[in-house]
């Protein structure tokens, strides 16, 4: 519980940094008798990896996954599954100017404060390319939660920075570095080529959502899905809000529309509620929102403090995504389906049964 | 880990249901030598509890908190607290009917599902009632913090269905059932009269708030101080969605404006990221918002089906808080004082101090 | 975690001091649909209270067990059980003078130590009391595995002090207060008599078995079946050693005669193991012995310090058992029944089945 | 909490199978500030690892461990640390005969029913080569103890099948292979030679203990520090008995003469109870004792079952320790180091200090 586990029954735990050596995680809890090999894990990291195009920093890692232990003959055999992916592209520079000084926006301050010490070689454990390990463990409980229960995973982009996105269809999400469901995406294009001109970066917002997840998922009082979703996706950088359902559109609703009405065979007839109820799944589609803030390592000068407490500005050379959002679409799956995953084995162990 | 805990090195275990015997929790955890007697929980029972004003429930309980154990001579020993809060007003009626259907938007469906029996009184385990125990537990953190940190909390109304409050003073919030930060609540008093009287309920937005939080609370990766934070507050009862600092509003900002700048003397310039960087607290204020949806008991009949599948209509006899936004702004301050609390344990731990 | 809480999946907090209104706990994850009363609780709850012979403390506790949450029209709905034992013989008299020493071998010292405050009634929390509400949960998980599992539990006293007590038959254990699985027990009398006399106390060694387990429970590599089981039993007060199988035997064993041969049908030759190989139920019975220490309130005068480090004679008036050993056996059977539901659950986590 | 990690704050995840790439583990919860480098964790590594004397199984393995993260410039972070150890003496040959048959006294059976799946090489992950991480993450442990409160660790062989090893200084156990603490260890060689030449192993018994052990660590009720040091222990392969001080005699013994009487200025005239009261730490020396069964991979043919419940002789060639009790000193100090270590980041939460 010393916070970089996620889960309990399936438990994720996070090791590494951006600039160490290597980054992984250890799944601990994967059922037996799960078909697996490294392809089922790199096309998830493929999509979430950098370098692919012009709006993601050019960082250029191959993101490629071994697996270290439990799989035998191709398969899962109940014991603790260590993931690897090496880092290959941690550029060596010189740290000591970054090291002394906070980013605003960045987590440099508080780690420093909170451990007196703080590796900021790339950002260190602060940064975005940990959520790799993350897509990775992902990507197992993805392959489990298809086979055992038909559940799948997909997200989107819904807003960058102004400019908001409007949901066309599922199949375009696909066919753009942005991860929008649209046909068109020039203005996005064009608004993220004139922000990176200017150094600067976008916040966005993005949808996640699960179809086919069994009824009767998440543990009140407290466990519950939506709780546990919330924490997860809050847990990604840079997020700055969660929403389930309707989310703060709900505020201004009426319970007189708002309810989802019941149907014959476990049907509703709407959805407002995002697939929970009183903390537990109604066999609908999880739906949720992020909301993600601007990449706070921007070239544009910023005010700051150095480690001796004096005012000094900041700007931020490097590799840096202009716009976090873009590549998160498929962290947010995982972190959605880390989440069912566990409640699904929960579930087993209070019923015996999915 | 079965649900009904939260936190870890300060866990607090909630029991009852709406109409049995009691209701209460157990902390584990709580530091020795803490001065403590039942007044120091009742004020905050007080703010939450039913029958107070004709705008909610008109469910009469005392909310009468008694420490079972834990305490030796008017201070904490270490040793486990029991609090018990008997339930005092639960009407013994029918309940044959209400078993037999599913309300929408209630949890009565999901805890069929889940668990293959239910009980149905008030809600059983799912009414907001629980929340008692919780707030309870939320007044024993908010003690030791205020002594040891000088930590303090409150929260807010912001909006009530339609509309929008604007923020006046904290001074107002004690002086109206509302919890609303204005002077003049006569146009929230019309609103949920008039709602009321259609027999209708709605949503609510509130904004909860901790002052002096130590800096560096917080556990990356995965146990970041705004994850535990997001878990605690999409936990409680109706609600579905949390925002921390801008939240939202993140998606449409650029890294040049949103980040907060540095000042000396671990001050900031803003404070848009709402008190957490990189998962950590700044020792800026936490600010945090959360959405909650319109009472799914309503008058007003809706469509559903029962236990046998069939369809049916579904009218909530009974008494209901028309939203049930208005009795949460003590619930979000226990729930942000408990996972400060853990978090101010855990640093403990890892550093050996604050 | 903070201490009070044992298992995961089926996770019994204990509350409660020895001379407080009132013990209990709160078993959070016990399957749904379980039919339970207090009267399945209450049997063993009676075989391990005080006051039923002369040969144990004459305390007069009834230790009637209250359920308060957890179970409607007398089944379990999933939520957490809640249970309640009063205390009623807590005699009230002056603990200034116990609470200014530590008395030797017990936990006086450590508690100070520890917490910086102690409550010194009846021992407290460090009281062999707090066993009761292991017990009554006990009960609980005894009947779930007994349904589900056919698993049945029993101990039996093995020695007695200097006295080695010959195994006869399980059929005496009920017909003796010494849990003594023999016909005779005379010689017993005569032993604790003699020894409660000189005011002394003596320890105890016990049996403890669980039959018809189901074969692949445990979680290697650290959360084995027989390491939980040892955490169970060695968190009883009082115990100093706990083996599994043939346990401090095996040490002088070898190899070509220790290993259990396997036969067909699931069956094995001999038990040297004790029902656990890699640390995994093998489906034979479950065999653990337990070493206790003897009670150290006595009235034999010993050397100590009070509270200024000043040295004292401690001599402990009022109610004790001149061995604990004696009413062990109803809580050992309950901490193996606890472990074993626990891994039960987290087999059909795993597995979906057991 | 899926069996593979051990403690809460101070968190072991293991990885790894015998014959797989790679073993290791994760440690999360480790505090920033720590020196450490790959020397503070390798002569522990080269104490347990194989090949070393004759006596011992003739495996090759280096055991290098790898610092992967959670280091910066020589100190630790706060960040997870992951220990890497390659394995690279698996000899490759045809697992296909050992997979189909169980082993009397060995994991196979019971990981054949557990997981519906087994990794056969080299006994896959029940082999104790999986103690090696173990004893890597307990050399950080007894690193930061050591640092900051002073505390060594340290075990040594007590018996050897029928020879009882009688104690004579603890500086010759880091002179003879057998880890005992005796001048002439002639009688050791000649016993275990003769057992190697029948093809057959023994058992063992063990002692370990912590000096220097801050007061007040352990969280009873159930997290007691004997608790936690017996489920510790008693996780350890081929471990089926655990005793603190003076364990199994102690049921023989009488109060007026087992509690150890104290003296002012925190010392105690006899340590019968092994520097546990209550379940929390005296001060004194914590002392264990531990049993450890006979290899169950002998040359001796033993009758078993094949997988297909068929009778069949197994007799187990290849590379295997005559007593794996032999290179269980360094394991066992390691285990007790991290149980001290997690309790010790406890009692920092809950009071501030050790």
């Amino acid at each position: 519980m010393s916070g970089n586990t996620l889960g309990n029954l399936f438990a994720v735990t996070n090791f590494g940094e951006s600039h160490g050596p290597a980054i992984g995680c250890v799944i601990d809890g994967c059922p037996p008798g799960l078909a697996l090999d490294a392809q089922d894990i790199q096309p998830d990291l493929d999509r979430r990896r950098p370098g692919t195009s012009q709006f993601v920093t050019q960082r250029n890692e191959a993101d490629r996954v071994e697996i270290l232990s439990g799989v035998y003959e191709g398969q899962t055999t109940g014991a603790p599954i260590c993931l690897l992916i090496g880092n290959t592209d941690q550029r060596s520079h010189d740290y000591s100017d970054v090291a002394q000084t906070f980013r605003p926006g960045h987590a440099d301050y508080t780690y420093w404060k909170k451990y007196g010490v703080r590796d900021p070689r790339g950002g260190g454990r602060a940064s975005a390319r940990l959520s790799a390990p993350t897509v990775a463990a992902g990507a197992v409980a993805k392959k489990w939660l298809l086979q055992q229960c038909g559940t799948t995973f997909r997200a989107c982009l819904r807003q960058l920075g102004e400019i908001a996105i409007a949901f066309e269809d599922w199949a375009h999400v696909a066919g753009n570095p942005f991860f929008a469901p649209v046909a068109d995406v020039s203005a996005l294009q064009d608004y993220l080529g004139a922000l990176r001109k200017r150094g600067d970066s976008c916040g966005a917002r993005l949808h996640v959502q699960a179809r086919g997840v069994p009824v009767g998922l998440g543990d009140p009082l407290y466990d519950r899905l939506d709780a546990d979703i919330a924490k997860a996706m809050m847990g990604l950088n840079a997020v700055k809000g969660v929403e389930i359902g309707d989310g703060f559109a709900s505020a201004t609703h009426h319970g007189s529309t708002h309810g989802d009405a019941l149907l014959p065979g476990g049907r509703f007839e709407t959805n407002h509620d995002g697939g929970v109820l009183g903390g537990i799944s109604t066999g609908q589609d999880l739906c949720v929102n992020v909301a993600v803030k601007p990449t706070s390592s921007i070239l544009v000068p910023r005010q700051s403090v150095d480690v001796h407490d004096a005012p000094v500005q900041v700007l931020t050379r490097g590799r840096h995504d202009p716009c976090v959002g873009i590549r998160a679409a498929p962290i947010l799956e995982a972190l959605l389906a880390l989440v069912v995953m566990e409640h699904a084995l929960r579930q087993r162990a209070l019923r015996g049964h999915l």
